[in-house]
């Protein structure tokens, strides 16, 4: 493995949290596309610090700028690559800690593996500061995918223990029914990213400076079946091995899930029939993905964010300089909630995955 | 991805249920292991047909045969190649419903990829069987890696809504504590793999004709920290995609995983402290993995696995030779319930996964 | 690396020379291929050995036996494995120099590697006996390669210092112009593998127990223009990294070659011109090949194939045993030439080689 | 293959000649090395444009600007990007040749790809341009692998049919001679670059507006022996797969290479013997690899270098947006010859294929 991803498309996220710049070098992106910034661009302010109930003070305008790969304003082919200026770094936030290992950041596993010598400030590397490149690259990949008509969709099904209320429930309800694609456009547009209450759970979590994670679900529609293939190449694997990609999450399950458990078989099997001249499944409770192949239904899969481990509270922990036990707080700024900002990214993962695999099994077809 | 899994270990398997045989060739299995023939024919037991309640009565003892890559009983570095012949082979079961697509089984998506061409019978690729030769080279794994003190542990969660009770609980009541290795392997000689309420609801279940799954916890422990890497390297992305190769596994989860909906970060931190002159992390909610690189303690992860697709009862699908609905039933041999079979399969393939990881990070250490 | 060869097609070949078989596992070969036995039985009949002046006296019939991959006679699209047994193989002729490192065979550099594991009888893994499994595997690339006309020649351009004459050079010859396919195929079945003086010069340096080797030429026509890409993704690469593969080949080079010393950029550079409505280069002197992407004209390449190591004559090296300097002759069977038995596998790496191309770049187009 | 180069080092190098800049991204570079600008800058300087003779009038000072993966000097063991921005940038003189395609350039085949979209100025990626972004990265691995003792040197033998004279032969003449470090460095430091006779050669061909290529012998000291593997491991075959990325190659050749035409085994193989209590081989005419494994002897290699396409001859051609057939000059900065600026890529380029293997293989051992 040499750090790249992408059986085709071959993604390169580069920077740190607090260095010059983070930046992405994506390589065979498709030649003679015409970027959409403006798209783009509002990918990247959805994910972005300050403009959702619960994230962080720091203020990064994601402000992106193309080096390469692109011509006349559109893709050449060749690597393209793009930079992301750091701006508002405050360095001395994170000096006071340095050599505590902070809980459930990698700050321990990370000292394990790179000794003194990784770039410790504002988490480095690991910092989710690093997904603004993630979505800069799904960002294309969605414009290219909706060129064959795939579109992705997510819903954030709970805060904490604050569920979306039935009436609420748009994706998920729907989940388990064959539905067509006006149907699923029209109800969604109506979705709000969260509901009056768990917008004031985040709140409430903030004032007592501790946090929360949450549940997400995705969709993934118009995705055609026969791609992806048995054991090793199953599609399943490629998604969980993108999404786990993103820092926080700590689980995922596909169509049905972890609700399979107490279920029987006859409850879990999606049955077929012709409508139309055409095979559905009746219901679509293995996500879209039967032996690792998709079938046709839309890809749906749920994950689980885990609570941002920063938090205001009091911890224990360990100072390496003495190796002694401390009890300390994190000061600097840092979200209590990164659900909302994670939607995003978690939707432009979803989307270099499924181009990834088109370009993979050559069946994007995009050619002039 | 040219359908070889592992970046160092090279993992080919082949054949189909009902073909003349299936077996793998392993690429850089270490030069020098003498193979423990004994242990490997055990492991293969544990998942073989027959020897568990709720099982199909197909009888196939997996004998494999090592064509290459041994000399004089010792690896030789060279690609190891094993058949397991099939020998009880029912065609004529699968003949009868070749033109109907099995709600739930990969019938319908493999069908879509590789038209008419594909070996249907019993599931061919696509079917369990082809697991046999995970566990075979899962576990020459583990024996290489209990050469480095890694040991991998399982727990079957629940069958069902069957959970297993408190007082059973072996490795998930210690996953949140921090404990020596002594103490998990004493304790763990005492698991059974089922408890008596468990079989119950598979003998029942499979009266009805019905299918049943389960949830099932995998541990490693010995696994030092520092392996992995952050965003695409990450440890869990790489055991989501081995695990996710498995037929029937629709989720899984890290550590705490899932159960953090509706928990803090205070809550789901864990706190570090200096204990004898090493780090130690007082909890394990992240399982094992922080930022995507090990933190040295226990690797710890649930699966779910859904009900069997097979079962007795009638359903409707579609007959592709004439593109109408129809109403079926499955004859032939099926489980009504393969998680106990399915538990050393999900041992051997974490093996596989931390073997590679080892390997490509040049930190086996085996040399003479 | 993991051992498997392509980006695509996945090539696994296992087995050692005195081993019980050889063989070779293929993933992602496209389903639904017809394949021609008979011509996979020709071809490794060309590379068997006892058919050609020169080689040696062992009689292995290379009768493969397939596994898996192949239903109803057709390829399915899962990993094809294919056994060649190894039947007339005499253990004692290497027994007796195991503890000497043979001069210019790979006896030092794997013991090195591999300490004392390896299997060095008759010569394990490194025998050019596995490149009766390249064979196999090409010979159905081959297959695949021609339903896109695409055709794969060869040409012995010296034995030793024993050059093909002018009035029987075939390929070289119009190397140089634009020709097209009709042409070429009518000249080329008059060829013979090897002239007059060649076989003399052969005969002669086996009765003095010396070796010789000699200069192959390899076109493939038909290939379209547009494979392949910049820097790392250059076909050149792409093409020597196979060619490598196989034992004994030293050096490669595309179109003139080595030849361009000496001569100026006016002379080596191919200009174009419109005929027919389409571009043609007037000349191939770069082999068809430019900027690492094919141009269309025909992909044209020569290797050197050095004098087989295994030569009768005393020698000088080192029993490691005793670590002593000795002087010794190799009994037993070998080639004193394996140019002509080399050919076959030549052109079975190439078509390797360029159905992995085109399955990488989606570029197949053989679809149901 | 997703565009990134390396199994375990990850080289990403983007940009066109004349767009913003050009750079490279560095994944799995070893965390904790104290990076030497000054080497680094002297190694971009040898590789630049306008300091040996031959060369194109453009002046583009070579800088470049690390903008991750660094962190108080010391590498981090993240992605290092490096940036080297083009400044010197003529586009007009691209602009009136645009629709011709260049003989021998990659105008004709990049057509076929990419169509109307690549950017045509100045080669865009097919540059040789793009080979700073090689050296910047090599000169890192160079400095690294100085630290595994291992070193890299290289000799033009040819300039056209100006050979090196027997005098200042210096690499070449010891090739088939085992010898020690100190003897190698010492000779070596006398070496130069170019012989006067090679310099009045450029200087002539120059005049004429042709082109000139030649011969190139690289050899790296010090590499262990045991490395690579046998088939599609082999060292030859990854050495030759990076090499001909570099434009211009054509050719490769390994130890005695094709001057093995002529020669009998006998002529051709490397003996061994015991000297103070080590193995080693009397001659070299391997290279240092033996069954695809290297020896532990030098690895040595010569390529052939084409004369550059671009000549200020009138040449024939075809113009795509009439696609018709044209005679016309190229204008424009060129070099008549790029031997002498080809000489450090190409050790820059050896240097990362040997730092790959040995982490692709565990063996660099650089631990704190």
């Amino acid at each position: 493995m040499n750090g790249s991803w992408g059986n085709k498309l071959g993604l390169n996220v580069f920077g740190e949290s607090h260095g010059k710049a983070i930046g992405v070098v994506i390589n065979n992106v498709p030649a003679g596309i015409k970027l959409d910034y403006e798209f783009i661009r509002g990918e990247m302010y959805r994910r972005q610090s300050g403009i959702t109930v619960g994230s962080t003070d720091r203020k990064e305008m994601d402000q992106f700028e193309i080096y390469s790969g692109v011509f006349n304003s559109h893709t050449t082919g060749m690597p393209l690559m793009a930079l992301i200026t750091n701006s508002d770094v405050r360095h001395k936030d994170y000096e006071k800690i340095k050599n505590i290992l902070r809980p459930s950041h990698a700050d321990w596993s990370a000292y394990q593996k790179y000794k003194g010598f990784y770039d410790y400030r504002g988490g480095g590397r690991f910092s989710g500061r690093l997904t603004a490149a993630i979505v800069f690259a799904g960002a294309i990949a969605k414009q290219i995918l909706s060129m064959k008509n795939i579109k992705i969709y997510s819903e954030v099904l709970s805060i904490g223990h604050i569920y979306r209320e039935e009436e609420h429930l748009l994706l998920s309800r729907f989940n388990s029914k064959f539905m067509d694609e006006t149907d699923l456009t029209i109800r969604y547009q109506y979705a709000k990213l969260l509901t009056e209450n768990m917008i004031n759970e985040i709140v409430r979590v903030k004032k007592i400076g501790d946090s929360i994670g949450g549940k997400v679900k995705i969709m993934a529609t118009g995705v055609q079946g026969g791609l992806g293939g048995t054991l090793f190449e199953n599609v399943e694997g490629r998604i969980s091995q993108m999404i786990f990609s993103i820092p926080a999450i700590k689980g995922i399950e596909f169509g049905m899930g972890f609700d399979m458990v107490g279920k029987f078989g006859s409850e879990c099997n999606d049955e077929l029939e012709v409508r139309d001249g055409k095979i559905i499944a009746t219901t679509n409770h293995n996500g879209g993905i039967l032996g690792g192949i998709t079938n046709g239904m839309a890809i749906d899969f749920n994950v689980i964010i885990k609570p941002t481990s920063s938090i205001s509270l009091k911890q224990k922990s360990v100072d390496i300089s003495a190796m002694k036990n401390v009890e300390f707080t994190i000061d600097g700024r840092h979200d209590s909630c990164i659900v909302p900002r994670i939607v995003p990214v978690l939707e432009c993962a979803t989307a270099l995955v499924l181009l990834d695999l088109l370009l993979d099994e050559g069946e994007l077809d995009i050619k002039w």
